[in-house]
């Protein structure tokens, strides 16, 4: 039985009545949910903790969608590229797709919301030159010989995603495709805000509403073998319909194309520097999503219920980190939590009353089966995600799934109480306090605060080839004793003076994305206001291809501040002199050679740029100074304890700080240090599975020398 | 003694005179040279053989260049750029250069001639906001905090860059700088013709002048510590002056801008896509040096010597691939031979009565020296080169350098007679004859016919990182049994039916380079004949980032025919799930893993194409099917033997001529074998410098095997 109480959530179901009291006393949990395919059972209505329901704002009444279907939810699907062999080509809609997820909208006119485009010429076919056969789902163009074609055009989600979803990975059989009916319509608006109210009235042991989520879905496709085909944990392609869209026009006040959403196939994907018209229509998006969800709040306080938001599923125009979100009133938000940086997504929300992460594994079958070991996922998610915590702590964990899963692993129950124990300390010990921070680090994109702490993600927190040695940076200083913010190209663009504040800005990914920025780097009034702030003695940080640009002389655009460019070809003949590596601070604590990840090739420096590692004639990491300012740059950095080591380091050295590197400090870069002054403590936590040996200074550099158990965390006093 | 003669020419000095006919003796020369930095001995003038004088065209008279300031030769140079720190920039216009070689053109309209441009914005610099001040050699700019500048100037060269070149590769003390003047200048080029002629008065024996060369060195600069700057074997930036410039203007009917030739300072290099500006300016120039020359030719021919070319040093405004080149009306051309691609820039000539071919190494003292292995590079250098040879062979080979260093390595010397000897027996075997070609091949670039075997050169034969897995390809070329053509995007654009005289097309090199095309994948005429091409049956291989540019949809424009696209983050929501590798006719000689060289990141294959390689999930070689053609993509081919073999396998599928690969054919892929069909002959040759088995099929299909010496060449009767 645990010691202490509170601050846990657990799933039940009706199978695990009994077991789910026990777990409740041997965890500490105060609240109990159910999840999508459970029941809450009538049993533990009067439970001792807070009850909470999901709520499905936009399915699991098959009934209404299908008396209104004119109001079932849509998106903008593009056809895969078709190339005229002759003068007519013919494009089957629906080949690749999961029939029964999709089906054509052809209720609306389709001359005004479908497009034909010729993707040889990026021209648009007219309308006289395309047809539409219902019956074999055909779209006919009259075309030109060897050109390609895409068709766009609207889609009815039939069956809603994350249903198929749970139903395909959970191996569901018989169940009714939930259909997802879209609350942004006049009628069903109307509807949800009565039902709402029945479902309320009709639980009236419920506390907490928990929201799965609002209106729109993000981005997530399957194909014809019911195979995931394409997901976007940011898109926003579900969030659509004739409807909204006469809207969006009358507020923006000009024309929409479906070319907006569906952008040449990329569908204005985490990599797509975003247009203009994309962005008006996100903008347009979260204004509308959060008035409609204020509505629902309103509801949810007046029959005396918390509000509660899952940060995932339906979740599209409710970017939490955006001012619209606040003004939709919501108690609290839940999300999962994958690492560290997912971790983020969740506790740096602000405007709620209290935040929870869903910790992992789910209880579900993929995992809590033969062979699985839950208590490994459960321990690397915790260590992960505690150094996140640490820095900006959730209010309550909790788990999701089936318990009657974990049940038969008595092992990580006991593991999970020690979880909600070590949790519930750590939250004493932190809460209310800002951490010890040693510098203002901002990280400059496209998407800025909308998109901090996901900024390379995809999917939530799944792991790509193409993005590891991004996303390692903004792991790394999720849990690192910075006061991190995000910004956008936009915001410089509206006020130069933002940078005041910060003290190092970091520039993360490849070239011509929205990571780096690519053309925004033309922009006289941005790349002249980064050059100010660091030749004024700013600190500057750049990974991967940090404003890479074709432009001007230039691939890198502040190639002057880092000291180093790209070979693209254009440079091979200018002999190049500059090539041997050098000691320095910021490696001063890695060990052996350093893991770049997929690194950067090509890079080279220029002269008077002092390099750190270079392979084979590709410079890896450098530094160089910029007037009274200091540049690193680096070629990858996944994430380790090690790299995070050296990405503190490189902050401290481009900020002039070395001088302060022994104060809450741990000379093993396999533990970390956070001070909370305001509260009087701090801790000293091993994020490894082994024993470690460290030595730990203090604020005023006093040190002392420390053994540390396996995953251990030691509180102290100031 | 040498038992045939004739067909090679070695270098003579006063200080070898005896030895120069032993030589000429024991290798079967029948011609003698001098070089830059020797004189020709008086007691050689009735040698037994022809006599070529090395004749420099623009230098070796500084008499006359100091009489006559203005008409020295010019070349445009951009400062580095400079970041201002307030609204005044100081550009010194010599740091970073060679003091002793260059010296600002202040003599004409600086304001007409210089540009300063901003390379912030991209905006040319008025005038009126800056000036030069001659005595502190600086530019002076009203300029923008924090935007970067750049000064575009003319200097004269006042040191001929390849004596200085050769003047410190060899230690030359004390010599006299030797300045370049302009022949195409009116003083000058009339001070030349008579300079011409009293050169061949003067010099009676003489039999052949070896213009070293015409008129404008290719771009070569030196730092201030005499280190090599920057170098472009195909650089037209030390073609220019204002008189010539005019000219342009006039014969092109618009303004000229420096920013034409300097291109942001990328000097219009090798894989700059080139603008309509520099390729008109190009042209010009074509024109003008061939008209020129031929005067020189003229006057060499009425003086009944024979007028040979040096490919190289003051080659620019000769390609000997374009039309103009015949009109000059020169007897020969000789040039380095590095590899099997620079062979191939002389032997493939037409136009001239015979082509020679300077072997490698020079007699110079960097080889030459204790620890030096001429023996080796001598070796090296006759194999490579002996591929290309038996393919479109020259006329000629010969030796450079100082005779006297060579002589005291007699194992080089006999080594250099057995090459004379070959050469001899191959030349008689193949003379006159087109060799049996499989197929017909066409490398699609920017640069077409113009930069033909040389289209991934910087250096002439340099090594270069960023480019060895594209010349690899070109090399491979060199001595395959194929008939190559180089065309342009432009040939294409004129005349789309240039295509259907072709079997394999291949595009070759990074993306947005002048090798690969960029933005001309764009252009619908283009784009829609080669998809013609290769629906309708031809063959296409791509290698490295073929057709890649950013637009409508795709990376690579010819994604869909290659069946593969490049991961830039665009398309990280797309489920992949073609990733297994297959066995297939291209890869059936490959043993082990194969060498793609610095190959490609992030290639992956679309639904229906077939992998061959594929390592850590990024494609490096697959086929696809696309109507009735084929096409296959390689990530990168560094040239070996092995790799010869799958290129030569790749474009035999590509052209569906799997069936026929065993005509001509060597199972081993260490030799090879060549077919002259009218000269009822073939050879078995051995690449390698290892004794070789193998199984030699002829043209009928019979076979017989064979053991080859190593470097053996075996002749047969068909």
């Amino acid at each position: 039985m645990s010691s202490t109480k509170g601050r846990v959530t657990i799933p039940t179901d009706l199978d695990v009545i009994p077991q789910t009291l026990e777990l409740m006393e041997k965890w500490g949990a105060d609240a109990v949910r159910d999840c999508d395919g459970t029941d809450f059972p009538r049993e533990l209505q009067n439970v001792d903790g807070k009850i909470y329901s999901t709520y499905y704002t936009t399915r699991k009444d098959n009934g209404w969608a299908k008396a209104h279907p004119e109001e079932i939810q849509q998106m903008y699907v593009m056809t895969p590229f078709y190339m005229s062999e002759t003068d007519v080509l013919r494009i089957p809609l629906m080949k690749g797709l999961y029939p029964d997820m999709l089906k054509p909208n052809s209720r609306d006119d389709i001359t005004r919301w479908w497009e034909v485009i010729d993707r040889t010429t990026g021209q648009i076919v007219s309308t006289e030159k395309w047809s539409y056969e219902e019956s074999t789902g055909e779209v006919t163009v009259l075309s030109i010989p060897f050109h390609d074609y895409t068709v766009s055009f609207l889609a009815y989600i039939i069956w809603d995603p994350v249903h198929m979803y749970n139903a395909v990975t959970n191996g569901w059989k018989d169940v009714e495709h939930q259909i997802t009916f879209d609350v942004r319509q006049p009628k069903t608006h109307e509807f949800t805000m009565k039902r709402l109210r029945k479902f309320i009235e009709e639980h009236p042991y419920v506390n907490v509403l928990r929201f799965t989520t609002f209106f729109h879905q993000f981005t997530l496709i399957f194909d014809e073998l019911a195979r995931e085909k394409y997901v976007d944990w940011y898109g926003y392609s579900a969030s659509v319909s004739p409807y909204i869209l006469e809207q969006f026009e009358r507020e923006c006040g000009y024309k929409f194309r479906p070319e907006y959403i569906i952008d040449q196939g990329y569908y204005n994907g985490q990599y797509r520097i975003p247009t203009r018209e994309f962005r008006d229509f996100q903008a347009f998006q979260r204004r509308e999503v959060s008035k409609i969800a204020r509505e629902m709040v309103d509801i949810t306080h007046e029959c005396g219920k918390e509000a509660m938001m899952f940060l995932g599923d339906h979740w599209i125009g409710t970017e939490p980190f955006l001012e619209e979100f606040a003004s939709i009133g919501l108690d609290a938000v839940v999300g999962s939590v994958g690492n560290g940086s997912t971790l983020r997504l969740i506790s740096d929300i602000e405007g709620v009353k209290y935040t929870e992460g869903r910790l992992l594994p789910y209880f579900f079958p993929d995992t809590f089966c033969e062979g699985g070991d839950p208590v490994k996922e459960a321990k690397v998610n915790w260590v992960t995600a505690r150094r996140a915590i640490l820095r900006k702590p959730i209010d309550r964990i909790g788990y999701g799934g089936y318990l009657k899963l974990a049940l038969d692993f008595p092992e990580f129950v006991d593991y999970v109480e020690s979880v909600c124990e070590e949790f519930r300390v750590l939250y004493e010990n932190v809460k209310g306090c800002v951490p010890y921070c040693v510098k203002k680090v901002a990280v400059l994109n496209c998407w800025g605060k909308m998109r901090a702490w996901g900024c390379h993600m995809v999917h939530h927190a799944l792991y790509q080839k193409q993005n590891y040695s991004y996303a390692g940076v903004i792991e790394a200083l999720s849990g690192a004793p910075f006061d991190v913010s995000f910004i956008s190209f936009e915001d410089i663009k509206k006020d130069p003076f933002i940078l005041n504040d910060i003290d190092v800005l970091l520039n993360v990914g490849g070239a011509d994305t929205a990571h780096t920025g690519g053309e925004w780097w033309c922009d006289e009034a941005i790349v002249t206001a980064v050059k100010k702030f660091v030749y004024e003695g700013g600190g500057v940080i750049g990974v991967g291809e940090p404003s890479g640009h074709q432009a001007n002389g230039r691939f890198f655009q502040l190639a002057s501040v880092f000291g180093v460019e790209e070979e693209r070809g254009f440079t091979l003949g200018y002999d190049k002199y500059n090539w041997d590596s050098h000691d320095h601070f910021i490696t001063e604590d890695c060990k052996g050679e350093i893991d770049f990840g997929e690194g950067q090739k090509n890079i080279y420096a220029l002269e008077g740029t002092r390099i750190l590692v270079e392979k084979e004639k590709e410079v890896q990491l450098a530094v160089n100074e910029f007037g009274k300012g200091r540049a690193v740059y680096i070629s990858g950095l996944p994430y380790s304890f090690e790299n995070s080591r050296m990405l503190y380091r490189s902050i401290l050295w481009s900020a002039h700080e070395e001088g302060n590197l022994y104060r809450w400090f741990s000379s093993n870069f396999n533990a970390e240090v956070h001070a909370y002054p305001a509260n009087g403590k701090f801790c000293v936590v091993n994020n490894t599975y082994e024993p470690q040996e460290t030595i730990v200074y203090k604020g005023n550099g006093e040190s002392f020398s420390l053994s540390l158990k396996e995953n251990e965390i030691h509180w102290y006093q100031i």
